[in-house]
């Protein structure tokens, strides 16, 4: 029997992660997206941090690694997306459970029976998050933001060759500044 | 005061219009679709069905004429395009509705009390159902289909600047296909 995943794609800043834990919560299910990390780690021997570092939020990593040449085979971050790869589809197996990023809702096409989600809002109103639950930076948070959008744009790219959100993708999208944080969990909710 | 908006842009097949008939009816407001053409042959004194022509869904009409050269001045889908302009705007001062296509969601931005929504459905689902609705053509659905895609994204893209079926242009994008035309309007409905 195929198990009930939510998948959550998001914009760096728009609480995509906190609607998530929530969603998880009121549905008495499991939120995975550090806990996604330690797996990674666990399965591939790599520390974290080296993890972070080279996947969808990569500062330099993934974007250095992805126009490298191949030709003495897979590299790091290539592995880890195997890696990853596993660690999803093993998880899909276990349990219904939400997965937050990632490309959760790419790697688990056709295996289990998705609610794929992507969570946006805009510019401004991420920004402005981003000081309040990251704090500052010595990088304004504007260029934080188009940083990481820029990042997780290209790896999904690399990887899935899927449009960056692009509503095609998505079962459903939705503007967590326009219609709430916990407007978004509830609709999710309702769907489930 | 604002009057509140529900906006739906759609796919061609995708039951964008069905859903913004059964929104409206929910919440007994009026619903606004070839209405908007009436309106619009009533402004500008040209035949409904030379505006269907040279408008979002123009067989080649709108084509024909966004890379002709303007040298002379606007041409007729220009001069379209302000009366479509002058007529949901005024439509927007006058009362709370269901405006499907047109660019509404563009023309009425910061004017009304917006939810902009797109339907959209994945291209089997949409191929299925136009022959369901609109019945067999001399063109296969697919063909008839991809056309539709291609005319309604070129439109959007010369008047409006936006990326047709971009999630951040939205503040919901809703599957049809995966999630049915029921729930998506009672989505809407709850939103309002």
């Amino acid at each position: 029997m195929k198990h009930r995943i939510i998948t959550i794609s998001r914009e760096f800043g728009s609480g995509g992660r906190t609607i998530g834990k929530k969603v998880a919560e009121a549905l008495g299910i499991s939120c995975y997206d550090n806990e996604l990390i330690q797996k990674i780690a666990a399965e591939s021997g790599f520390d974290e941090n080296y993890i972070l570092d080279t996947g969808e939020d990569a500062p330099g990593g993934f974007l250095a690694s992805a126009f490298s040449h191949r030709a003495s085979g897979p590299n790091n971050a290539d592995y880890l997306w195997r890696v990853q790869f596993k660690v999803i589809t093993d998880l899909a197996e276990k349990e219904s459970c939400v997965i937050v990023g990632r490309c959760a809702d790419y790697i688990l096409r056709g295996k289990a029976d998705l609610l794929r989600v992507f969570i946006h809002a805009d510019f401004d109103v991420r920004a402005k998050r981003i000081v309040t639950v990251y704090g500052e930076r010595g990088e304004s948070p504007e260029q934080r933001l188009r940083d990481k959008d820029k990042w997780r744009a290209a790896y999904h790219r690399f990887y899935t060759n899927m449009k960056w959100g692009y509503a095609q993708n998505y079962d459903l999208t939705l503007n967590s500044g326009t219609l709430g944080i916990d407007r978004c969990a509830e609709i999710i909710q309702s769907l489930y």
